[in-house]
Formats: C-alpha cells, sequence, structure tokens
C-alpha cells in the first residue's frame, strides 16, 4: 500500500448534520488539530447553501451528485450539481494529487452509535476498521457495496467512507457524540500517520461486518402515506437481531406488523428522519465475522 | 363555568411535527374517537403546505401569525398569513358559535415527556392539568403568560392549550409517544365530557407548576455563529434543577460555561432544533406548588 499524501474531512454534505458542519468548522479555525506529518489534511464543508438555510438539500441530495456521469455533464446545473463539481475540483485538483481518503461526516436520527459506512472490503478499510472497532464498543462497522453510479461523494477516492453518528435530531448539536466523533478521527489520523510511518502492526484481527442486503418501506396506502410506524420494540434497535415473527411496525390503528423473512436480520438505519422520502424505513445487514 | 360545545384538536401547526399531523388525520379518518355525546369536536391539520414540504414553515412561524392585528390586516398575504385568517374562519365561523377549547399538538427535539403549555392560569385549565398529571408522572405543566399579541394558536380561545411532547426528531414518528398522547387526549376529552355532565367531582388538588422567566441563548460569535452546546450533563434534563455552578454550556474547543443565576431554576425545550434561529438554547422556569 503507497502512502496517504492527502486526505479529506468533509462536513455538512446534508446540511442539516450538524455535527459534522461543526466539526468541520472548528478543524478549519485549528488546523493544527488534523495536521500529521507524513500527510496534508483538508477541511471541507459540503453543501454551503443548505448549511445556510438549515436544510438536508436545496434541490436535490448532495450525496448522490458524484456519479461520473452527472460529474461530466454540463447541463446539470442545479445548486447541488455544480456544488458536486466543485467539490471534486477540490479533491481531484488538476495538476495536483488527488486525496487518497475521504472522511465524510454525517449523523442520523437512527441509534447508530459511531458507524463506519464502507462501499466495498478494501483490504486497508477493513483493518483501519477492526482497529477502530477493537477500540470502542460503539464503533460499528457497515459495508453497502453499492454501483460506481450510486453517487456517493466517498466514491470519489479507494480510501473513502463515511462516519455515521446517531442518535441525534436533524438541526441539533448533541456534545457527547460532537466529542466522540472529533476523538475518532483523531484517531483515524493517527492511524494514517502511523501506516505512512511503518509503526502499526497489525496482527490478523477479528471484525464483525454487518452487510447490506436490502431496505424496507413502511406501510403505505396507495397513494403512497404511511399507514404504520416503527414498532416501538424495535425503535432505537440498530445493530439488534430481528428474528422472523418479531414486531417490526406498529399502524395508526394499534395494529402490529411482524418480520416475516426467513432468517434472522440486523437492522440499521431505522427510523432516520430523511430516509421517508426514500421509501426506507430501515436497512437490513447480515451479520459477519471475518478475519483481516 | 358554561359547557363546552365544540372543541378543536390542531396538528401539523408546524409541519415537520409529525405526531399531531398523524394523529389528527386518524381522527379525521376515524371520528367516533374524539365524538363525545356532549360536546362536538373538530380535527384540523394547520399547516398544510409545510406538512406537504416536510417544514416547519414555509415563509414564518404559523404559531406566531394569530395576532389580532395580523389577522385583520389584509396586507398581510404570505402563506402562513392567509392559512391563519382561514383557520380563525373555522374556529370562529360567523353566525356560528366558536370553539370553546383548542388542543394545539406539538412535538419537540427536547426531553419535555407530555407537556402541557398554558397561556395563563384559567381554573378550568388548571384543574384539568392538576387532573392529568395526578394520573401520569409523565405530563408536566408549564405556564407562558405571553401578551395577547404573540400570536399563538392558542390563543384564539380562552380555553386554548399547547402539547409538546418529545423528545422526538423532527419528521419522525415515534410509537410510544403517538400512543401516550393519543391517550392523553382521549383523557382530556373524557375530563370536558364529565364536566359538562357534572361527572367531575374534583378535591382541592396539588398542582406542580413550571412558570416560564426567561430564554438563554447559544453563547456566539459577533457574526451570530454559535460558539458552544448544550452540555452533556444537561441535555434531555428537561424539569430537573440547574443550579447556580453547574454546567451548561460546553464550547466546541471543550471548555465548560456554567449557570451563573443566584438560584435554582428548571429549563426546559432544552435543545429544541427550531429554537436555534429564535436565539433560544433553553427557557428557565421557576417551580411551584400551587393547590387548584
Amino acid at each position: 500500500m503507497s502512502q496517504i499524501q492527502r486526505v479529506a474531512i468533509v462536513g455538512g454534505n446534508h446540511g442539516n448534520e450538524l455535527t459534522g458542519v461543526h466539526l468541520v468548522k472548528k478543524f478549519q479555525q485549528y488546523p493544527n488539530l488534523i495536521n500529521r506529518s507524513s500527510f496534508e489534511t483538508l477541511a471541507l464543508l459540503g453543501n454551503l447553501k443548505a448549511i445556510e438555510e438549515s436544510k438536508r438539500y436545496i434541490d436535490k441530495d448532495l450525496n448522490r451528485c458524484f456519479t461520473n456521469q452527472g460529474l461530466q455533464n454540463p447541463q446539470l446545473s442545479s445548486y447541488e450539481d455544480t456544488r458536486a463539481k466543485a467539490i471534486q475540483q477540490i479533491l481531484q485538483p488538476q495538476n495536483q494529487p488527488f486525496v487518497d481518503a475521504i472522511i465524510d461526516l454525517h449523523s442520523t436520527t437512527a441509534n447508530m452509535g459511531l458507524s463506519l459506512i464502507l462501499s466495498d472490503t478494501h483490504p486497508f478499510l477493513l483493518r483501519l476498521a477492526a482497529y477502530l472497532s477493537s477500540r470502542s464498543p460503539l464503533v460499528k462497522v457497515c459495508i453497502n457495496q453499492q454501483s460506481k453510479e450510486s453517487g456517493f461523494l466517498r466514491s470519489l477516492c479507494e480510501l473513502g467512507f463515511v462516519i455515521e453518528v446517531g442518535a441525534v435530531a436533524q438541526n441539533v448539536l448533541n456534545a457527547e457524540l460532537f466529542e466522540k466523533t472529533e476523538q475518532l478521527i483523531y484517531t483515524i489520523l493517527d492511524y494514517f500517520e502511523g501506516c505512512n510511518q511503518g509503526n502499526i502492526l497489525q496482527e490478523n484481527s477479528q471484525l464483525i461486518l454487518y452487510k447490506y442486503i436490502g431496505t424496507i418501506d413502511y406501510p403505505r396506502s396507495e397513494r403512497g402515506e404511511i399507514q404504520a410506524m416503527i414498532h416501538p420494540q424495535l425503535q432505537f434497535r440498530d445493530y439488534e437481531p430481528l428474528n422472523p415473527g418479531d414486531p417490526m411496525f406498529l399502524t395508526f390503528e394499534g395494529k402490529n406488523i411482524f418480520y416475516e423473512g426467513a432468517s434472522t436480520v440486523y437492522p440499521i438505519f431505522i427510523n432516520e428522519a430523511a430516509y421517508y422520502e426514500k421509501g426506507i424505513a430501515m436497512y437490513l445487514t447480515q451479520k459477519q465475522q471475518q478475519v483481516v
């Protein structure tokens, strides 16, 4: 593995996720906090206009705009399409080295603790994830092997990943999660530094991975209106087993709806506010143990 | 006290507070749930356009538009000014009796349980509040003696009050709080029915009241940017005592800021998402016991 030379930390890819916004503002004010001797670190705000307006986005979700097709299409001129192109220019500048790693900071109303969301099983990221999760039980690791054309910011480089922290409401700062996220970032930067300097001697480690297998929508009427809520027994139970026959939703009339799958799954992003409009009540994952 | 003849239940006065929105939709679908033999009950959605767009409001906060001056001013034509006039026409129709009571349903990211917010110390409302809080420790009672011209929907009638439920994120349904709010509404309607029928024989009751005495803003820079977060020791501690010298905020640099008042207060609406823009980190209240 070659040296990491440039790292980007992005906050406010979604404008109403304040943890990342204020962490990046702090890093911009105190760059020493994220500087390391063997690489350069950029701290960057994502959706500037949405941050200003305390919204997730203005016209469309910025974190779906980083497709090759979209970035190369001059016809696309919504605020987010334009901003995606500008961010790409910063992270992949002409006549300069591209960033080698992207840490994209998000928050969620689901009880996700400190979750790392990886797009693939790159060995370096898996070893980093194993290192971080061995240090804190709050760190969980998810793999979402989406296609190249999903348009996530993190897809701009091989070592791109998301940190999702929660549960925290949109447009709210939770000081405890803020500080835990900050510490996690420093640990990641120190790990990069250690790798660059050849000081990380990582034995084979056990890593627990949660692999996306699909999404579940809320029960809806023909007109698309939701008919049920996340069941109280499932609310805030991200990463816990959901067994066939367990209650999943509670209708507005008070009727239980049960999970009817054939085997145990591990739901995450349960009751994320921004996913109501995407038709997602939760992601289902499979729990796997792996040596990395 | 004369009979209660018409009651209004309003949800979605703020469009991203889903508990009230979906309770009102349920009541519209099943009017028998809120019908009582001695009075009529209306279930009404407040900010229709904001509900559609999953926002608190479109142009301005609807729940500040119910001033006499605003309602009588034909020049005011923002969406919310227009909607306020339409709601007034429904609740105070020409040639028909006005509603006698308004139950205005809100939710909050603060840990407010089931809070009743009253605008004054009307004896009937205080007895109702004493009755409800004696039945559930989750029910708390706040008095905000604002001027007539604050423009709250509840100011349209003498027996107008707010139910604030939380903690729940904006644009999220929490099934447990949904069901508790629903039960509270039925208890209130049954109480009205009992009063109308002369069946409520309420002895003198002890009532604990939290009276608004002021607001505290986040520490801010000269440019108005917040410099600190609610302290982890205060987060979710609504209605608990805050003593002089207790930590109140934590700056982004990790420094504690302490409460410097002269006496113990009881903060509420701690870290409410919608109040960042209003310059309110929390309301301070005094706790009082009263016989009603």
